[in-house]
């Protein structure tokens, strides 16, 4: 009944990831790891209770009889390797994002899924796991407020790394409500505009913050404001705007403090405070997938417009025009 | 047209509710005035926008034929004196909290009003004029939350001066509560209990908090907290519990701040902040009804009632028990 | 010390603010009116407490010498006319928005006004004064959140009348939000962009909702939500975000209800509900700064303002493009 | 590694554990069960994950040696013999509430572990792991509100089953809030009062709703309502008042709709829906507490003070009279 799976990569999501499927969700064991430092794998082989294998090579991991499933939580550009290589073994995999850094690779890996003709592969968008997206969106599909015509989505963040590039604001940040505008609305995005608002000085080099504009093939309109040097916290806010009313994912927290004079709720920190039930919930619901061969969640097609869609908004980003996007046909596989 | 109005007590309340009679409100003129200083009262009057005159006496005052009405906001032990003086000459009477300081003193106020045979006499309880306050009666009025069967009713100040004695907790800010109380349920008290949690160290000699509980009439059941040394702000809130839902004083302020990892609202500083609206509709509504003959708010009755629900309250403080409340029978002039 | 006004137009409008200065606020009496249904303007005229004078023409009434100050509230293609025989009498006028019906127009009324030397003319753009907006743009003020990056402003009318037109989600609601932009940033506007979300197919043939983005000089973006058949109530919302943190419009109510699983504040049913007391605020202030030659509010700049965005965002309508917006020099008067 | 675990009656709460146990939690396995009907055990046994050993008795289950630790979920009257059996067996046992149904049976266990040298014994007062109240009760213990004086804690249902009766206000419902306040506040209880507001006439018999006052050792003062005919919905709250602050249960949900002239949150349907990530994080803490020999939660101790409180409000209740409440000297075991 216990699904073995193998993970690719144990740096800090990976072993988190770790954590997560040996102590604290149900069904699931860690039977190998591997990594590029082999002498970290080894280590954290080591320490996974009841002990597991540490390979050399992804490939190795993926061929070994005693894992089931696999998860990828390695560099990005190595993720399309270790994806078709699970599908060639016909072994379920679970990708953190992004499913390929191309929109080319991620092609491929529809086009092996496909040839497979079942699912095999989710990607890590684990906002659709969130309890509170997951209200917002039953409030939208009851119809309670009507049909959608607009979507306002709000990523914030208190401050980046270093190493945080001007495109991360698209690719890093904005993809996540990129993917959550295509779920929510149960649409495609046609077309993306990206406009410079005037600049943060506590954002160096960066253009931050961002407002960006989706069109939806419906006709809705998502305006998506990523800010990634606001210090007061990390905020992530959504408002469904429907014929006849709204919804919005909730603003209070757990306790309200009156204090200094102020009546107050805490935000978040970071992502990890704000969304780590999400990826115990996420990561529950695939283990029970792939041992009772239940529905997975986001797919290689989800997975793929989020790179299409992307790279049109960084184009955008630097002509300041609107950028047409074509995901071409959607295969029935995914459908 | 205009409502000549005396005012006797030219203190901060006194000059307060000149400027508002003078420059914020309709249909209004102060004529005279007079104080126990009656230098200062010559200083105000001849900053009186259209001048005034500076009594030596509320009496002179009282007679004065260019007074309409007359507005009481001398020391509490002198209210009962202008109170008579003012029905004696037939003129209507808006007097500051407390109506008098005795119990008997209120009775001698309603016998008068009552032997003159209609009201001329209103009391400052401007909780009553306040817009929240009126909404929550509203919801309680439309039956749409039920019956009443509690009501939590909550005051909070930052700090008290120094003058501030023991019984003031009753006897200056519980009286609001005992006031909406009546007020908001249309029921009289029958009961009152006070108990005393846990000290508050910032509160030096004084009993604080407490926690008052009166018994209607009809049975509802109410509390009330005193908290005066809380320091995070002027906080009033109150929830009427009916049988089917609740309604509360709404909690927000006119902005809401993100900041420094909190989402908060501002708490008012003081009782002037939030509750400077609900004075000017008290009086405007006071001249309003001098000047149409239209109905006045609080009577004597209500006066008379605090003061008797007060004095019990006291006693209840003193005692540790609970100790009866008995109004007697309410003349028909206030049904 | 009172200060006559004379009305022109007796309107639904002009009624509520000869209500507003004979019977809420202090220091106004309403000497003369005036309306093109001069038997209106009669019967008005005796029912105004203290009597007041009909007059033929808006002319004869600017002419009034017992006229201090005047109010115009007739039909739009009149303002031009009145505010400039008003400035050629040298009285000040409070003309009800628009100032007038092209940017020409409002031209000649800035040229008349600065030829005159001082400023007469104060425009009707409410929301400058009510408390919320006041409390929104005094903590921008404080720099307590950094400088201004972006600003969501969202208009929602629960449904339009018949007359209302493609253009008038322009013209009539979101003006507002532009004005109050122009207020709360202390920007000018360089350039107007409008997007057509899906269709609420309770709209009927208008374009509704509308998504308008302003940029502002200073690089600030401005994005505005017109929304005007939701059904669910009259809902405005603002958030400026800043450098550091963010700043919005309240969304509490007077009173939160628990009731049929719900924890719940009332929106408000429309304009009147909402802004009510900004009118108040906005006619003391105005009749204020009348009687003591103060400074006045929103100038024949700001009414000049909103005409030339106005009109650029209905040429965006039409075209998808972006449209530059120029206002010229701005003469030192409204500095 | 694994916790083996049996289950001792496999109604509906047993039922809900085992799927816990087996589904969503890590590192357990339900290895036997028992139930005093012995066809609905083997039922039960023969769906759990991996098959489980039905037993015959309580005692048989007990004495398993594939049973690490056991799980009391039978009838109120038979959980002092299954503890009781278990701690003869040297087994951890988890008991839902209450621990036994009287203080004798309370004190033969806590004698029983005390004897034994160590903590065997958790009862089920889940709130304590409930995200909401961890939070508040880290904020008080961060002392950012000063010393608490007074907790208000409000308890509402929206109706309850036929066979509630007028104590269980107190036994079944009020004893959360009871727990929570020893909890929350660190302190024993000493005394306890009832009032009867108005009854509720939806509550039929029942002496519906009731307001509870607890005193504690150290000074603070709490007060309850019960309410559990409102209808409306399933409402937990609590606010802890400090002597600079106070620090209340977050009030939101994750969502906000606006409709129907509302903002509003929903209000959770019933006691699931609000605590069952509670249970979750009770019994992932329980099987981790168990295999690592770590810290068990609410204790014998705890069990035993909440039947006396009980006892001594529902003497209160019928007497109308504060009651003292006297547990005599905590073992070292339980400090």
């Amino acid at each position: 009944m216990t699904v073995n799976v193998g993970v690719i990569g144990v740096g800090m999501i990976g072993k988190d990831h770790i954590r997560r499927l040996t102590t604290v969700l149900a069904g699931a064991a860690v039977t190998a790891v591997t990594d590029v430092n082999l002498d970290e794998a080894k280590r954290v082989a080591g320490s996974v209770p009841g002990g597991a294998t540490a390979h050399g090579t992804g490939q190795e991991l993926i061929d070994d009889r005693a894992v089931d499933a696999v998860v990828v939580c390695s560099w990005g550009p190595t993720h399309e390797e270790y994806v078709l290589a699970a599908i060639a073994a016909s072994k379920p995999v679970f990708c953190e994002k992004p499913l390929a850094t191309t929109q080319a690779a991620c092609r491929r890996i529809i086009d092996a899924e496909v040839a497979f003709g079942r699912r095999l592969v989710q990607v890590g968008y684990m906002r659709r796991y969130d309890a509170a997206y997951r209200a917002l969106k039953a409030v939208i599909d009851s119809g309670d407020i009507g049909t959608p015509t607009m979507l306002h989505s709000t990523h914030r963040n208190p401050s980046v790394p270093g190493h945080y590039t001007r495109e991360m604001a698209i690719t890093d940040t904005a993809v996540h409500d990129i993917d959550v505008s295509r779920w929510l609305l149960g649409d495609e995005i046609i077309g993306v505009r990206v406009f410079k608002p005037r600049k943060n000085s506590l954002g160096g080099e960066l253009e931050d913050p961002l407002f960006i504009l989706l069109e939806m093939a419906g006709g809705a309109l998502v305006d998506i404001e990523t800010n990634v040097n606001i210090r007061y916290g990390y905020d992530i806010r959504g408002e469904v705007v429907g014929e006849t009313g709204t919804a919005s994912l909730g603003a209070g927290g757990p306790v309200t403090l009156r204090r200094n004079n102020l009546v107050a709720d805490e935000v978040p920190a970071d992502w990890r405070e704000r969304f780590i039930g999400a990826y115990d919930v996420e990561f529950q619901e695939w283990i029970d997938a792939v041992r009772d061969g239940g529905t997975f969640g986001p797919s290689s097609w989800d997975g793929y417009a989020a790179a299409v869609v992307s790279d049109a908004a960084v184009e955008a980003l630097h002509s300041g025009e609107r950028v047409a996007v074509d995901l071409g046909d959607q295969p029935d596989l995914y459908a």
